[in-house]
């Protein structure tokens, strides 16, 4: 049977890559879509090599109180524009939100969902990570998990990131063609907000932890994709060797079916258009153990992963709708 | 019941992005991949992102009298390394070479899909047509079915095409990254092999057309993606106008399921990943009417229009395994 | 002896690479920069690699009537912003105009500084060509010169531009990296501003043409460069080859220090950074002769032609600050 | 009086903008030119915008016992081909090795000149510093000579470069722009042969350091262009901030005049085809400094740096030929 879906923030970057996906899913059905600017046009306007079905349909002016039946909506706002207007949706319909507003908030389900599936499965408010720290997490997951990182030195958090992440609002010709190719640069050093994010993230992992982070984005010539570059002190006595970290990824990514554990450095291009993850590490002995983590920034890092959230929220196969091999090159 | 398929080239890129759309056809089952260089490997080493299914197989080393039960085989060799091998395939498999050797030869059916799918049909051994053709014949095809050019002067047709049209074979420098980025340039002045495949094809929509034609591709920095612009000579007395182009292409495409006639320019970046084509027209009176068709070129260039055949040449449904809407972003 | 320099639009790329050059010519003095949002920021803020002195100029608000003591002044406005503003200049200030108000405008004369130094050499008010003109006329001009174009049928022109020819301006999430990247598209179609120029210019280099002339720009994803790819109709027995084409434009560019005329196809990445343009051409027979032009730009066609308009008007070395070797690659 | 000057390797990405900058040189006269498959060939048929003069030279095959009178041999060999061949050039001819083989190695002087030019102006035999080495440590030097550095724990040097830095070899699609573009991956973890070279010369900066560095560097989808992004351990009771991080590199760079301390983090595109560094910090109390170094690859990580150091073997004005300011966008 058929769940009903909605999307709403459907022409930015995140809305069309969940309603791209969607647009393959056995099972869901989009019966609603909704926008700000774009409201008024048909899908096909936006996107358009949409299916004739899916094209035709109308962005609608979004208004969480005056919503069709729906059992799943997923929401794709800017920062600081989901927490009044998500309230206001009934409780019967379930929601996934892709935005910052609901992550670690009371009454929504932190949705990292090749850590904690089983949490997501039951919840109705999930709040998807951001794309920074589902890279970042992926990789140094299982390590706090096995003990094996020495809990007060700091954690560096080094992340590439594609342009897509800054969204599609423009307007500034610093995300603009002419400025961003041929040219890299750190942002939003020591107070990014994805930093807290990842701290309490951390301090659930591995509760000692002082979770003292570092983390600096870049922002690289390319459209999707961030690689995640993670420095760890390994715990005094560890021992450890990379096939260590390889082998405890392994174990505890064993039937996780979107995370590919590497033994060589990923590339962010395994991962385009997917909800894939690939992680990777080098340690050897004392030295500061490298965790690496490749994603789409907008697939494992947005719509993606929070269609693995929906497929859990609902009861669908985990993998249904994701299952398209990645494009490449 | 299941299509047993293999792949010869598997990991060039037109290979690659067959078995690509194969690990998602509903009825095409892998059961053959070759190579050259790569045999030994499992796919998992050259496809990261493969499913565990397909990402074990090995790569054989091609050889085309020692092949498996198989139904279909797409090969997608080199130009000059096609014509002898493959003559050797037993008849009853099915054959869809996407390299040059077999474009208008005898015995070899041309599978221009858009345009001729009822010959394809009947046929068991298809010549995909080359990536700069099948932009530019999907613009042109309508406006010289419907008698609308006149044909007597020259056609001019520019072509702009990323990088991966190349093929993987590197070993070039001007092909590498630090050349081709930042550049543009022409190649192949009035000599390109692509213009007698063009030339033969514009024959036979326009029997009466003296087929003087300049072809001229360029190399743009971009992995996908061709668009050709195309400029052709108004018939005497056919008062042209954009919408009257439009109009006829609306018709001659009618139930064609990947031909999108859009009324504004296209953007190749409309069919990225996916088997669409994208055409549009300019016209006004006397002036030369500007015909654009926009491709995925390792879609509708290579691989998506290689499914496209093999599904009519097999009884399946046209769009199996063709139906992911292209990625955008 | 020093001549005084000013810049109106020295924020803009133009304005930016107008003063890029002149920081290293000899006798320029840049005592005055003006534009309107980044009026009152030292050059620094805006580009922060310039030397000290140049740096801790301030940007002035732009006022015509409040100039200080100049002897030239390079306007880089947006279309439709140089009419007026310029006619208040005092007479004894020399202009060049690189925006589009004052192309074919009466009492400026069209610096098309490679092909008439001579006019431009006695002018006081020079509008400097646009950037697809400057890259096209290069090309068709030792042709149509010699007399080797048919006049009557159509010359086709289809150029691709960098980026950066759309401005800073920003804004518009269709020049943004994210939409830009991977991706080509034509615009503009039978009705782009140059065309006229272009037509205008091809008159007065072959009175009898009909100058009917189909121009169609692209937008390809690099951020400086334009390639014209031009298509023109042979006279009737003029029994062209290539080498005679590129004889002729040997002949005509004779002594022209910008212009090189090549055997093979240019690269656009020839030229970037410099004000060099490079022409090549394929003919054979009764076929259309290929003609191409390759520039920056922001070179040639805009900052670059610009200093060599100012070198001109007054009296300096026609190379003088223009003889750096462009950056490859 | 002008200095007589040889290039050997000038055919690849190094040696060319070596070349490049040399035309602009106010005392460098070009005599000599060497490589190995370009050998014969005219300059001009490899740098077609070079100007006539220079682009007549001819490609000598190189041989160190055959050179024509020269005061100073840039070298821009790959690694491993240097040693045999430059100990064989006469004592008279000063040297500088673009190359890795002479760093650290007796009889040659590690050329980073932006802290060490004296010792460089006594210097017959320079070896220039690595890309990685030369962004990093600029930015980290200041901090060290400061004893704001804590010396036992790691440091961590996570380092984004374009892929010119691969040289122009070719040869491998790894490096190609299909597989490049839309990419960033890791490499050489834990044993790439800069690690050794900036490891020498911390424990030259802050010879208490227990020098364990971690060192990453990544590939990213740009030509040109090296962010070094380095994390350091502030030292007990330093009391950090971003403030005196920035006055510290400010004094100690005072007067060197390609360093550039920036109070935002800096873009590598600020120093795209220039000699220039940029620097920057970001602190907050026990939190890892973070200092950020900007530099062009082949400006300041090769040729840049080269022909500064050649200026301070010859005698000449530390910044001759190296005036330009950068290219932007």
């Amino acid at each position: 049977m058929s769940i009903r879906v909605g999307i709403v923030g459907v022409s930015g970057y995140g809305g069309g890559e969940v309603l791209r996906l969607c647009a393959s899913h056995p099972s869901f059905e989009m019966v609603y879509v909704a926008g700000e600017s774009s409201a008024g046009s048909r899908l096909v306007e936006k996107f358009p090599g949409l299916n004739k079905k899916l094209g035709d349909l109308v962005i609608e002016k979004w208004d969480p109180t005056a919503l069709p039946k729906l059992d799943l909506l997923f929401a794709s706002l800017p920062t600081g524009q989901s927490r009044e207007p998500l309230a206001k949706v009934p409780a019967s319909v379930k929601i996934v939100d892709i935005g910052g507003d609901h992550r670690y908030v009371d009454g929504w389900t932190y949705g990292l969902a090749d850590v904690w599936p089983e949490e997501i499965k039951k919840a109705t408010r999930v709040a998807n990570p951001g794309c920074y720290p589902s890279a970042a997490l992926a990789a140094i997951a299982p390590l706090l998990h096995a003990g094996l990182v020495e809990p007060h030195p700091p954690m560096m958090i080094d992340a590439k990131s594609g342009v897509s992440g800054a969204g599609r609002g423009g307007g500034d010709s610093k995300f603009g063609f002419a400025e961003c190719n041929e040219d890299v640069v750190a942002y939003g050093l020591l107070k990014h907000p994805h930093l807290a994010e990842i701290a309490a993230t951390v301090k659930r992992l591995q509760p000692a932890s002082e979770t003292r982070i570092a983390f600096t984005p870049h922002l690289i010539p390319m459209t999707r994709g961030i690689l995640a570059t993670c420095y760890l002190c390994p715990k005094e006595g560890a021992d450890l060797t990379t096939e260590k970290c390889l082998q405890v990824a392994r174990e505890f990514y064993k039937d996780r079916p979107f995370v590919r554990v590497t033994d060589r450095p990923p590339h962010t291009k395994w991962a385009t258009g997917s909800n894939l993850v690939f992680v990777s590490y080098a340690a050897a002995g004392r030295a500061p153990i490298i965790a690496l983590g490749a994603i789409d920034n907008l697939g494992k890092g947005a719509a993606g992963q929070a269609v693995q959230n929906a497929n859990l929220m609902t009861g669908q196969p985990e993998d249904a709708g994701l299952c398209a091999a990645p494009m490449w090159p």
